[in-house]
């Protein structure tokens, strides 16, 4: 969780909303990615979907049913539908999102096979989000 | 639509699941895509998803708030979640989707200004999924 806190940062230093995620397959992060829906001009360009693709195609599977997802904020219903799809066996979250997470719609957006652990290192995720906010405001 | 269902046919032509995607803006297609998951390993890449994103680029913009998305099979939530994003004008689609589709889940998934019509080419999008899956059946 420190390293997707590591790319929320690095997100929040681009101007993009601060989000990072990673994913680990045996103890081993095998990749790492941050929002950039500015840069990219890209609307799916989450933090998530981005680790899921990218884990992918290191594992060279369509699926990451032995790997599990760190991520800063609550996933929108977008990216739960992706973890769905990935089939990721362990998702640990941040910050609740409580406008756009998954959880305010149907619990099964994500694969019933997904454990859930949320709050990790709730307080530094949220106050990353806060500060940009923050930040926006006052400029 | 039609070229919708050219794009699903290619999927299907490779041994993908046959879905195929346009964007139109102005009248004028702008992009154009097929599920391509098991070519490229990633469980992201659905139709929808890869239309998008190269609709977004072409304009260079996040929002596709005067585009039209036409889709071969209703969107399952991760694509009704990037449709939500990118603000699509309106989401036109063939065959519904009964064990995945978004609107199986809260209708809130697609953005509220999004307006919806379902059953374009519902046969001919409907008979080449069912053609696909006899065929992996009896293969």
């Amino acid at each position: 969780m420190k390293e997707a806190l590591r790319q929320a940062r690095k997100a929040g230093e681009e101007g993009e909303i601060p989000v990072g995620a990673v994913v680990v397959s045996n103890g081993r992060i095998i990749s790492k990615a941050y929002n950039q829906c500015e840069r990219l001009n890209d609307p799916t360009a989450h933090a998530e979907i981005q680790a899921i693709t990218s884990a992918c195609y290191e594992l060279q599977s369509k699926f990451l049913e032995d790997c599990d997802l760190y991520v800063t904020l609550e996933p929108c219903p977008m990216c739960a539908g992706a973890l769905y799809w990935a089939r990721i066996r362990t998702l640990y979250y941040g910050s609740d999102d409580t406008q756009r997470g998954y959880s305010l719609h149907n619990k099964s957006l994500l694969h019933p096979k997904t454990k859930i652990f949320k709050g990790l290192f709730r307080e530094e995720s949220e106050a990353l989000l806060k500060d940009f906010f923050n930040n926006l405001r006052t400029n």
